[in-house]
């Protein structure tokens, strides 16, 4: 279903927003009173564009339509959706709100992106504050899947559920937190270890470069996956958590940290901090270190997905949600609708020729989900193997490029399915590649070739005289 | 070079050093007064030699030898590398190391795992304090690659230089601390977000999960890659780290964090993590989620590795020192020799069809590279392209298989190279796939075909007949 989302605010997170919504097939309308708002924002949906298809092996939906209004008004008028990320002043925050509730209809839901105050400080001076909720993301938003969802007893448990549905739609997760709190969880945990790190570089124990170094070559793998609770269980050992914690208890009274004070974060801080960033990092451009950031997140969200772990598990979901229903039988068949990642790329800058057999691969699971082939077939004990196939290589492709496979069923008797592939570029149809391969009936217990059930048979024998002969 | 390491405490810690050194070709001799020690390290081994191997596309040294020894004097007397990882009381530890020292070399490095003493602390009453430094590993010590290593200026900047070697050579990143701190820098992170946590516990704001959540799908999708700073300051957008300090610094001082205090650790608020942690995954055993976790961190690093981005850039680097040198022209040439990691196998169990296609392609490249078409020639714009492969599968192939791949060039000639591929079970040398596959000459420039370099061309000749033949 599209919706029109109103974007109040269209800095980096406000973009970011407006990136989700749009490619996640919304509309989106944008108010922002910066004369530059429409340069920036296109540069985080050129980002966006690149990165956010590349986590699914499904096409997305069609993009929605942008619109630049000048009013919040405009902006709002009918909008099912508003997202205020706007400067963190309550004062204003509220003049805001009071502006767009002049203006929506009542049953939209108003979502801020504060990543501090609770809701009921917002909820607090409004016509209507039971349509105001927090709804907390993380850079880059049109990657992270979290935002905290913080309500209030003030929201209608149904517009509550109509905003997680809407949140899960985009692909996020949200997190609802029922007990507000000032800055919510994930920023508390954040910025208890951001002053950690302010004193370890003010009093030159390490640097920025360490203190980063000591993140993601160390716990930012485990957290990445787990978080902190579960990797801790695990690091228990045989004796789980309660050994754990027996054993980490009294280290909490050890003088470890530096919590109670604050440095002050004067000039000579700043520049030390600063400089150091730089010396490590400057010579890129923001822009291209936000790419590389943006295809190290793609990659890592897709090994997740590999292995149905984490933020992976949750991509996965929602890929099942975005992936079009089957349709009728056409000739030949379009078996496969994507975008080219970029972990399929090798050093010739192009898709590697493996990853040719991967989309082959995925359009041979479609035919077989056709014939009824599919998972619960596969958890029965059968399935189908490839045992040969020979790949002519025509063009190459590109990551971000989308593609479409077109399948005829040569043959479909006995043990035998036989397949002809065609990789096209989705948009110009210009020719990629083209496959045979032939695949056998197996059962998964013996390891060897069987007959399939009659079903799938008679499935096979149908899709091969519907799709067999060149159209 | 093989080198003896003597691990002192056997727990979770030793036992993950222990592996470490093992499958990276070390011999290993094994002290621990647990008579359960055997088998809990036995099971560590376990899950370290199904991890480890995965994360490298080059076969690992042949593995060293383990003995477990009745003594300390027995396991520390002539090793290199002498690693304690006993519990964390300096009275014990300070004599752990007067008997070490009574036994072992002069020049053996003594490293000690302590994740909170400095190492002026366990010099203070050695015999010979200059050869004991701090080597704080992170667990699973056999998967993640930093090493806390902390000096001081008794120890020789030989014997330090030497230890960094060593930590290298083991895959890991040694992140050299010249200022000792009690906690050293990532427990002092890490202690950090724990404290604030349990607070966020303790006060029914969020459970175990929901923390674990918010940093599983956020922040810690960012710290895996880039840690804190490089992630703020992309953060900061155009204005960089300076910008977002300037925005950040006022948040310090408002009330959000409950820093200052420690929430006191009794029964109720154990009961309480331990419950919600339990109801979470306590269905499954600690190895199973040990095993999980592997795989997780497994997919993550390979993924990280694609990009040549932060701990993947790291094995990277480190598997180019592992990769065997290349040898003389064999008939057939051995052309890949490798490890099956997890992220190449599917819903059927076994190795993704796709990835037989991937094994192909790298054998491809080391014949490219025989030929003298290697990363330089590259760099100057020529290459290699694939236009047809035809494959064969034989049998199948699981994760955590070695795999051999045996090639003859049959044709090399002008613009053509044509390849004939064997995959084998490197142990049982059962075939598991053939391949023929066509490769033509390109400029990357015009991306069309062109000529090799004169040079390249003879070489390819060459090759085509000295393993062009059936041997």
């Amino acid at each position: 279903m599209t919706t029109t989302a109103a974007i109040i605010g269209a800095g980096m997170t406000g973009a970011g927003w407006a990136a989700r919504f749009l490619l996640m097939g919304h509309d989106v309308r944008v108010f922002d009173p910066d004369k530059e708002a429409p340069r920036k924002l296109q540069a985080v949906l050129e980002n966006a564009r690149r990165a956010l298809p590349m986590l699914y092996d499904t096409a997305l939906p069609p993009r929605g339509s942008l619109t630049f209004c000048k009013t919040i008004s405009e902006a709002v008028a009918g909008a099912d959706w508003i997202q205020e990320s706007i400067p963190e002043r309550l004062a204003l925050k509220r003049k805001t709100f009071q502006k767009i509730q002049e203006h929506c209809t009542p049953r939209a839901v108003i979502a801020s992106s504060t990543p501090g105050f609770k809701p009921s400080d917002l909820q607090g001076c409004a016509t209507r504050g039971e349509q105001i909720i927090v709804a907390h993301p993380f850079n880059p938003v049109y990657l992270l899947p979290l935002v905290e969802l913080v309500t209030t007893d003030a929201n209608p448990p149904a517009l509550v559920a109509r905003a997680e549905e809407t949140l899960r739609g985009l692909g996020m997760f949200p997190l609802h937190l029922r007990n507000e709190i000032d800055a919510h969880v994930a920023d508390r945990l954040m910025e208890a270890v951001w002053r950690e790190a302010l004193w370890l570089v003010r009093d030159d124990i390490a640097t920025t470069e360490e203190i980063d170094n000591a993140i993601r070559y160390g716990f930012g793998l485990r957290w990445a996956q787990m978080g902190l609770f579960e990797t801790l269980r695990i690091a228990g050992g045989e004796g789980g958590m309660r050994h754990f914690l027996a054993r980490f208890g009294p280290c909490l009274h050890w003088p470890w940290t530096r919590l109670t004070d604050v440095p002050e974060l004067n000039e000579e801080l700043i520049d030390k901090i600063a400089s150091q960033c730089d010396a490590r990092s400057g010579a890129h451009t923001i822009r291209e270190l936000e790419r590389r950031r943006d295809e190290n997140l793609v990659a890592i969200l897709r090994a997740l997905k590999s292995r149905e772990a984490a933020a992976g598990a949750l991509i996965k979901a929602h890929e099942a949600r975005l992936r079009p229903g089957r349709t009728a039988t056409s000739t030949p068949l379009i078996t496969v609708r994507r975008t080219v990642p970029i972990d399929w790329t090798d050093y010739n800058g192009h898709m590697n020729e493996s990853r040719y057999g991967q989309v082959f691969s995925d359009a041979a699971d479609e035919v077989m989900a056709r014939i009824g082939a599919d998972a619960d077939y596969i958890a029965r004990g059968l399935s189908y193997f490839t045992v040969d196939i020979h790949i002519r290589f025509r063009a190459e492709t590109r990551a971000g490029q989308m593609i479409r496979v077109e399948t005829r069923v040569l043959e479909g008797a006995g043990k035998k399915l036989r397949l002809a592939h065609r990789m096209l570029d989705d948009e110009t149809g210009a020719l990629l590649a083209e496959a045979e391969q032939l695949l056998i009936h197996v059962s998964l217990k013996t390891r060897r070739s069987c007959e399939p059930e009659p079903q799938i048979a008679a499935r096979a024998a149908r899709l091969a005289a519907q799709t067999g002969q060149e159209g």
